[in-house]
């Protein structure tokens, strides 16, 4: 909509008039523009945003268009332009250079001397007199060099000397060549007047975010399974001590489940048995006990202390901290006494566990966030997270965000953002698309997907299609766990080592963001029969890991993880494409900067049991090429450098061997 | 967007809290919303508006949704409910039932006891203990029963009996019945409380037109060639002399071109020459002479008296007068003279004429509708409009629209309506897609489209997919013209009388609103060698026709305008859909009404010189029926009926003997 909202009411005509007249240029299906303005387009600092908008006029005048954009809170805009690129499409971008909420819209004008000049040699093709054209040239810029624009922009003097140029000349020939120079076009786009200048009604809000938000590798671990030794409770020194094999392995992320004291009322046991035995540690997703609550940690874990060291640990290391914020109580969680009126009753004066009937979840009960919890709960869980915050976290995996309101997210979140910009949201929430993407529009920063289930050629590239390729893309940052405690996904479980190493590849490079839990690099996929389950969850019980278990894929992450740090095409998700590969295991993607200074193209075979192999198109036309020219080729998994002729060839992969290839192609290199 | 609107401002957290918790239940891709609000839906008396939106909740409760709806202006909002269909996709309609602008909201909320019964269903099915749930069941009731709504919707006793039934009702059975019972949903779904209700921010507009906005059929002529004799220019009366026979072929709506004085100066000549010979009567769009402008008609077609006996004798015909109005005015219209500051004039004092470099249109010149034109230009046109309007016309097909300013359009066209709502605007715009669609947004109630252009299987099939299956479905209402005065399209140029047929059976049955300029109907092709123009155009000369000429398709014309009119699906456009054909000139497609009782199906044979058969799909499933059921056809040429066996059926097409079939399909017959 442009900038008049006015509907057709009791306004007399004259009014009604004279605010329709001046909105002359159409400006409608701008992006991004998430439900009409009411939720923010996200950015990271450092990028910059991709602005589209159809844009049009009546009659043939040429018209041009920029958008504006600035830092909320700043009284100037600053302009970027945006280009025709088709059917009355206009795109740009504008750099993102603080990382404050920024806001833009689209202004647009006709632009009289360009048509003036496009007139002028439709009539000289055609042999047709201009002399009138002429007089009507010289006017306009005498107009422009008068004018205010010209001042604003300083180039009133550039006119004004034009103007005097064109009064001076001799001959029709030398004021038309004037007219038609280069110069005399710049110095009219600069600073002539925009008419029937035409700004967009919207001001469409942008947030922006540190660069961690979409590009980020996770590991997560139980702290309490670091110790080596199932019989002792892991600490955050053990986690310490873990610190350098994690960094080896490229993460920059270490996400840990919560670390709060775990309620010993109706405490699971192993593989989520009803009634846990002596000594069993309970799930830490039933949060709370005696020892504390949410503002608490579990006493064996050591104190705050041991988390203060571990979180410098980790910094030392290139890892950030992730906790959990999973907003269910243990039964014995301190709330329940203090805040009875945040929770629900039955008739007889029991407290309702969590249920999804017909199952029942016995050692957690779930708050209610109105009557009674309005607004104190929701201050509470805020102090929560800056609670954490404030122990110098920055990072927050949320606990099924979809059952809980999406009013709460919304001002939580915004909250936290007051204080701390920089702390990032990721929701893990596996429900219904349109519920999963409104959490990302409410404020959520980056978000759990359903990759963990897309395994076929067709399944990737229609999922990858619809978050690369639809709004979504404007506020959606997938995040790609190839597994967590809860998914052991049946692929990985039939799949053996090599399936491995395929989720692994596909994850890190078709993401911005993904993730892993730890013991996938070890190939673990023992399972509770018939279930995506782990056999002996870690959720139940300690485990001990051997990190070096023969057949790991410990080289293969630490090598994706060191291409994705290298490769600038890697960074941003949204410019993946998919390339023509002659076989339905075989698929065939790049990545590439918009300059083609990154580009880097990945084949896997996604068949874990047998070598595939597939003729693909190597997409020499983003590089300008002919289908029969060549490129310059990085294998970067070897370094080996050569050259591809020819738009159509052939790659095997044994998943016995390696199932994937990653290519860096070159564009100064190769040309025919 | 939901009702809150706030962004994160200044506001205090408190504030924002209690602004953004009631706003629960997230509503948002609202179908009909046009640019936001911005422009109306658009709709038909007598017909109801389709509304769908995405509406889904936090959790796993139960919930319900409804479109609130009203004639703007009125106090109180009707309600009508949504159902669920698919992907937190709702859907619902509501009626139409007055001719004015109505608007329309969506509201969603929890059902507690919808929710409740869905748990207690899925408890005793697992063989739980409900005794706790049958308390909370009677509670539920016990509070609706007290509850405002109750009151509001008279349910109070009823839900207060219930009530009174459970309290007294003896053992756990007895009391679950009762809860578990039709009419406990029932009392609860009407009187009932609506908790988390949430009203979605926008309210939309819809403009609300009479029928023939969305099913006309035009016939075009020329009244100077009506009096069947070139040496004598028609008039209105020759005119009335042709309405038996417009009105035996069907049609409802006589467009006129315009029927203004032509001006003198620069008049064109025969087959568009620069000058006119002595005699010629000019173009009927160079509009004005000394004799007078846009208020004035042409002497020599009867004055104002001979206007109103044909709007009269018209109606007795069964037929509305539309009139043209072409903006554009001859050198010699009085407005010239009276206002020189509607034009554009160069260096030299000489008026500037209409031309599209290198082409030069030196019989027009064109207005500009700013500088010294605004506001006093304006109103001058509003009130032409106005004008003839008062002369009883009530459609009004517009010249060139696209070169105007859509605000003029807005403004203007909401003025005319503000004082005859049932004013119908045709716009004849032949330019890049997104400007058409505008021009619809702004006001127009019928448009121009380039079906003219569009012969193939696939392209009619893209095309109407695009008008039918988009957005524009609801604001952009196409009228099917099969020729104009200019344009004798290429396909008619080389078809024969077959290609006619073809053409004339899709415009009249793809289309709501159809049209066809004289000549059609009597197979007239001759062209301007190389163009899509006729030969010797009666844009620039008086012809005399032969309306029994052989070869005519007069049957043809009259037959489809028959079945029209006879078969309700025939009159909403947008329930088009086309069925597999097995063969690329074989075009199959049905048009229903929602509640089947109106099913016509045509085969269309696309190619005019060969017989071309097809095995084609029968939509059996659209009666709910088996690949193996039978159904009832009529078939609506001949009349006759019998039955389809099987989902698969045949049909060959002869273009010699007739290219196109139409069927109506019989729910009640045939089933296996």
């Amino acid at each position: 909509m442009e900038r008049l909202l006015g509907k057709q009411d009791a306004k007399g005509p004259e009014q009604r008039l004279h605010e329709l007249a001046p909105v002359r240029v159409a400006i409608e299906a701008v992006s991004p523009e998430i439900n009409g303005g009411r939720f923010p387009a996200k950015a990271v600092v450092g990028g910059s945003l991709q602005v589209e908008a159809d844009i049009f006029c009546d009659g043939h005048d040429k018209i041009d268009a920029a958008v504006l954009y600035r830092v909320v809170g700043d009284k100037e805009w600053n302009e970027a332009p945006l280009r025709f690129h088709d059917n009355d499409r206009w795109r740009g971008e504008f750099p993102i250079e603080r990382q404050a909420p920024h806001e833009f819209t689209i202004i647009a004008w006709r632009d009289l001397f360009a048509t003036w000049r496009d007139e002028v040699r439709r009539k000289i093709e055609a042999g047709q007199q201009v002399a009138s054209e002429i007089k009507e040239g010289a006017h306009l810029i005498g107009q422009a060099a008068a004018g205010e624009r010209a001042k604003d922009a300083g180039e009133a003097d550039g006119l004004a000397e034009l103007a005097e140029q064109l009064g001076a000349a001799d001959d029709e020939a030398t004021r038309l060549a004037l007219l038609r120079s280069d110069r005399a076009a710049a110095l009219y786009s600069r600073g002539g007047p925009r008419t029937s200048l035409t700004r967009y009604a919207t001001t469409l809000p942008v947030w922006v975010d540190r660069p961690k938000a979409a590009f980020s590798a996770w590991y997560e671990i139980m702290p309490r399974s670091q110790s080596d030794d199932p019989e002792r409770h892991g600490t955050f020194d053990d986690v310490i001590a873990r610190l350098p094999y994690i960094r080896d392995l490229g993460f920059d992320v270490l996400y840990l489940p919560p670390i709060h004291p775990i309620g010993r009322v109706n405490r699971k046991g192993r593989n989520n048995s009803l009634h846990a035995g002596e000594g069993d540690p309970g799930s830490p997703y039933a949060i709370g006990s005696e020892e504390g609550g949410h503002d608490a940690i579990h006493p064996e874990l050591g104190g705050f202390d041991g988390f203060a060291r571990l979180v410098d640990a980790a910094a030392q290391h290139g890892l950030e901290i992730a906790l959990d914020f999973a907003i269910q109580c243990a039964p014995d969680h301190p709330w329940i006494k203090e805040h009875p009126e945040w929770f629900d009753w039955r008739p007889d004066g029991t407290i309702k566990f969590a249920e999804n009937p017909p199952k029942k979840y016995e050692d957690i009960v779930n708050v209610h966030f109105y009557r009674g919890a309005l607004p104190s709960l929701w201050y509470a869980l805020r102090d929560i997270v800056l609670f954490w915050a404030e122990h110098r976290v920055r990072i927050f995996r949320v606990d099924n965000p979809h059952t809980k309101p999406l009013p709460f997210w919304e001002w939580m979140i915004a909250e936290v953002h007051a204080r701390y910009p920089d702390v990032i949201f990721l929701s893990e929430a596996f429900t219904r698309p349109k519920m999963m993407k409104r959490l990302a529009k409410v404020g959520f920063t980056q978000s759990y997907t359903y990759f963990t289930w897309r395994d076929t050629k067709q399944e990737l590239t229609e999922y990858l299609t619809e978050l690369t390729r639809t709004e979504a893309r404007h506020y959606y940052r997938p995040n790609f766990f190839v597994n967590t405690p809860d998914i052991n996904p049946y692929f990985l479980q039939h799949s053996g080592r090599p399936g491995f190493r395929i989720r692994l590849v596909l994850a890190a490079t078709l993401a911005g963001n993904y993730g892993v839990y730890n013991g996938f690099e070890l190939c673990e996929a023992a399972a509770v029969p018939g279930k995506e389950e782990y056999l002996n969850s870690e959720k139940y019980e300690i485990r001990a890991w051997d990190w070096d278990r023969p057949g790991n894929i410990r080289e293969d992450v630490a090598l994706v993880n060191r291409l994705r740090r290298g490769n600038p095409a890697l960074h941003d998700f949204t410019n993946l494409e998919f390339y023509n590969a002659w076989n339905d295991h075989i698929l065939v993607y790049g990545r590439r900067a918009a300059d083609l200074s990154s580009f880097v193209l990945i084949a896997v075979n996604l068949d874990p049991h047998n070598v595939q192999g597939a003729d693909f198109e190597v997409p020499l036309w983003e590089f300008g090429r002919p289908d029969d020219a060549s490129i310059g080729v990085e294998d970067l998994i070897t370094g080996d450098r050569f050259t591809w002729r020819g738009k159509v060839q052939n790659v095997e992969l044994d998943p016995q061997v390696r199932p994937y290839a990653i290519w860096r192609l070159i564009a100064e290199e190769g040309v025919p």
